[in-house]
């Protein structure tokens, strides 16, 4: 364990106990989650501001804020990305603290220090651990030296393919060849076998070049099918931090991701233990405080292996809400605020088995976005159901901003129960006026892989091409 | 303990363990009560059919059911209490049970009669425990049996002043002298001292002679500001019966309960762990099975008297399902094929705090129904928070039926974050074109008495009085 690295608070540590952790808040963002902050809030006894965009001026965050301020038009770069407008809305409103949410302003450490300078505290970590974080170079530097597994790659750039294939052999097969000045899957090639090397790698760097006008590669071990299991964090601001447990999230499309459960099927009590811990040790080399998350690839022999860490709140937080009786959010305020955390590690107890379907406004098959009005909703209730939406029939989603309108998620005593919910809440949510992605979601949990937990971040691409097939046959 | 009474199911044990219960169930009920038991049913692969009236023909659980009967006209007698137009949608469908929810059949020992001729399993326990339980005196002699605690009064008539005044010394002060034909409170004086005695014991009797040509009287103690304890009973075929702990539901008007909570804040340990055995006990002398409650009104001395049972599921059950994690609904299905009980007694953990609002379509302050046309509508979500509720927008409410229109209910990990949950819930539900009742619960849980859990039964009317003041103040 490397000892637990102390950081710069966001504010000096002040409200008193009993009393509500801020006077005001203001909330940086819209939609459900500017909605689950100001619940957070009114729970907490903590007025709260709404800003929003033009497009947005009968949206549900801006009825239920105490105040709301207009910060611009709708396109988000010249409102809710407009930090000399949000932070003019705190002063103006006099709200000292303000919670980003996910997305916009929440990972921008330039933003921290706009709100330090302003005397106004940013509800998350401080802009060094963003900063440190948010460098890919400099986020695995740190977790190599708390001991925290990486993918297996070359050191740098690989000049030669003599080079080439003794990586290879120190990684183990398959590798990937990557641009170093890469992205977007330009100049990226996988190697399956020595024998196929030779040609890879040249590919890879004629491809780099033209992309990106230049040649230099690098290497790294590549998953077959691996699962994105993710640890979420709590840390305040006294250097204690605790793991909530894991969510998996492998069901992905190009990376986005659509339904995510806690606990995760694949991992075994001890598999499950050490993941927790690596996280842990993770969040204390950077000296982390605040709701974070450490993102992890699994492979199929129970090896993981760190990708990031989110230094927000995540979309999918409320699975473990509902596993381990945490409110995350209202916990993020408190921290903010320069409380203790609420629990010891020894006072979580993850129990039962949550599920969450991200509802988008998209055509299920096509992904194609969906703006429009909503002519008819009813939401599923009843036990073990929680639905997290701006949404409400008359609203229009308009078209500027994320394509995520709600999140429905089932809690059961177990993962078979909490799927049985899922399915009928899917049967008896109504949303008309607009498409969404809620029958490919029916769609994927009756699906015998995902019922037996057996799938990858691989697994729904697959799925798609085949009923992409289904449908062209049909037709 | 007495022994446990095996009772006549109403069918012979039969579905196998991994097949569903039944294959169709129909639901003889309608608004939020219909839809919960379809999810219960969905999530367990049952099929199932509604039945409607008239009025209903748009209604939700209509629209979710697989298959759906009209079986008349508006007025209750000539629908949903109907029984042979009932049995016959069960018949023509081949519905194997019926569930009757709450209200209209479900506590009619003649329906399960029919039932029971008709092939039909009914979910409850049987005829003969109903009629029991229905039967004041019999439930009464049931329970000095088993040694549950009676309101103490006289054996029987009480003949002169001088037997009056030595039940009074018996039983202690104060007391009620009731007409034994009596109801609708004439008859009935209650008694707070020796001297009163004469002058209300004789009251008592002209009155009881004018009302109802019988001027026969008994007493009872009476207790000046009980609360209202029921404990919820669940037991299956084979005499296992289970507590999922209590509820506290003093916050009543005209008998009518209005907010319903679990855990009890009134309740110490000890006393808590007496009231639940002895309920277990009370419902193991019926050899009860399938879900029930036993009532209690509790003194201020910690003494507590049994009242009635209800034998079958209970409007708030949800308090009792988020704090204990079992699906009632579920277990009563599952009970009725012949199942055993999912739980022993041991497997029961009673977690956090649970309380539920009815949200009735009344004028907040006058209680007149306000049937009508929902025009807008927004279900408060986000943590802890479940609406049961077949309300939709567009919804006509009709004048027909009972005038509760939603549960609103708020988990919390204690008391105090489930009374902000619903705080805020409160102030984030939308229901416009109706009335509801939803500003007098705002107002009543941010009472300084309920908020310390200081109420009883006669706590709300009070309150009421206060409210109807102040409003005639102001006007």
């Amino acid at each position: 364990m490397s000892p637990v690295k102390r950081s710069t608070p966001n504010r000096k540590p002040a409200a008193k106990t009993g009393e509500p952790p801020f006077r005001k808040i203001l909330i940086a963002n819209r939609g459900e989650i500017a909605l689950r902050v100001i619940f957070a809030c009114k729970e907490l006894g903590i007025q709260t501001v709404a800003v929003y965009s033009e497009a947005d001026r009968n949206a549900l965050h801006v009825r239920f804020a105490d105040e709301d301020i207009c910060i611009g038009p709708p396109a988000s770069g010249k409102s809710y990305l407009n930090i000399p407008q949000v932070i003019a809305a705190a002063e103006v409103t006099g709200a000292e603290a303000i919670h980003p949410g996910y997305g916009f302003l929440s990972e921008n450490p330039h933003f921290v220090d706009v709100c330090q300078a302003c005397g106004i505290v940013f509800i998350g970590p401080n802009a060094e651990i963003i900063r440190t974080m948010g460098n890919k170079a400099q986020a695995k530097a740190t977790m190599l030296a708390a001991g925290v597994p990486l993918m297996p790659g070359s050191d740098g750039i690989v000049e030669t393919v003599e080079d080439a294939l003794a990586w290879g052999e120190k990684i183990g097969y398959p590798v990937i060849v990557k641009a170093s000045a890469g992205g977007g899957g330009r100049g990226m090639r996988i190697v399956n076998s020595p024998d196929e090397m030779s040609d890879m790698y040249n590919t890879a760097r004629t491809e780099a070049k033209a992309a990106f006008t230049d040649d230099s590669v690098y290497m790294e071990k590549y998953l077959l099918e691996p699962r994105h299991i993710e640890v979420q964090i709590l840390g305040d601001l006294f250097g204690n931090i605790i793991h909530l447990g894991e969510r998996e999230c492998s069901i992905q499309r190009r990376h986005q991701k659509l339904i995510e459960e806690s606990p995760s099927p694949a991992l075994t009590p001890e598999l499950r233990k050490r993941i927790h811990e690596t996280a842990v040790r993770a969040a204390k080399a950077v000296g982390y405080f605040n709701a974070g998350t450490i993102e992890f690839l699994l492979d199929a022999r129970g090896d993981f292996f760190f990708m990031e860490m989110n230094t927000r709140v995540q979309v999918e937080h409320p699975v473990t809400e509902l596993v381990s009786g945490v409110d995350i959010v209202k916990e993020q305020i408190r921290i903010a605020a320069g409380r203790k955390l609420s629990y010891a590690q020894e006072d979580i107890v993850l129990r039962g088995s949550a599920i969450e379907c991200r509802i988008n406004a998209e055509d299920p098959w096509k992904f194609t976005p969906c703006p429009g009005r909503i002519t008819a909703l009813h939401f599923p209730g009843g036990p073990g159901i929680r639905m997290d939406t701006a949404m409400h029939q008359d609203a229009v989603i308009p078209p500027y901003y994320d394509s995520m309108v709600a999140k429905l998620i089932a809690y059961g005593n177990d993962r078979t129960e909490a799927l049985a919910r899922m399915r009928r809440a899917l049967d008896t949510i109504v949303v008309e006026g607009i498409r969404t992605t809620s029958p490919l979601h029916r769609r994927i949990i009756d699906h015998p892989d995902f019922i037996k937990g057996d799938f990858s971040t691989k697994w729904l691409e697959v799925f798609l091409a085949q009923l992409e097939k289904e449908r062209a046959e049909e037709a």
